[in-house]
């Protein structure tokens, strides 16, 4: 099945499907180390990166509290929940309005041979 | 200015903005090695890519004939010519069906403040 993967490049920012996915776990797991790890991110880097959306936005989209008795957690807040639900919704539409033209490249694709080793990494 | 990039994943081939960009060199310079150069990207990952791309579509993108007096040269073929514009009408629609959703969220970024090091990479 064919997907967009969709970077959105502000003027001193950018949002795209690494840091979309990281804001998805850390809503989910409550953790920005298990959010990383899930990813297969060192924990320096899934820090690294929230504080580089932290920074970007008005508001934090993450907060977080260090340490503890439970190892810190981590939360989205009201404007990280929705950063994320644009971004979801940015790449629906474009899907959507993308479609027919995305239909007519497939079809202009060589058909998968078998035995073929696939290029896609 | 905000932009789209947007990578086109198929099951077993993507393009993406370089892809797209070493299509419209080739086709503006006639060559892969000067399209490639002027991207700062060495003859060979220049062949690979335009290889990638023959070898994933059932007419090849690019035609080419190596060495001779001129040093060879290269062209678009119709095919590639058409998946070149395929894809900026896609990456058209796309920000054109996400335009009011990118403006939310830029409305949502921090303003950039006098004597700030730019993140962007």
């Amino acid at each position: 099945m064919t997907i967009l993967r969709l970077r959105i490049v502000f003027d001193d920012a950018m949002l795209g499907p690494g840091k979309a996915e990281l804001l998805e776990r850390i809503g989910k797991t409550g953790s920005i180390a298990a959010a990383g790890r899930d990813m297969g991110m060192s924990y320096k880097r899934a820090w690294m990166l929230v504080e580089e959306m932290n920074r970007a936005f008005r508001e934090p989209l993450v907060i977080s509290t260090r340490g503890g008795p439970g190892g810190g957690g981590a939360q989205l807040t009201e404007s990280g929940a929705r950063v994320l639900e644009l971004y979801h919704d940015i790449v629906a539409k474009a899907e959507n309005a993308a479609a027919a033209r995305i239909g007519t490249l497939e079809a202009m694709l060589r058909p998968a041979q078998p035995g073929d080793i696939s290029d896609r990494k």
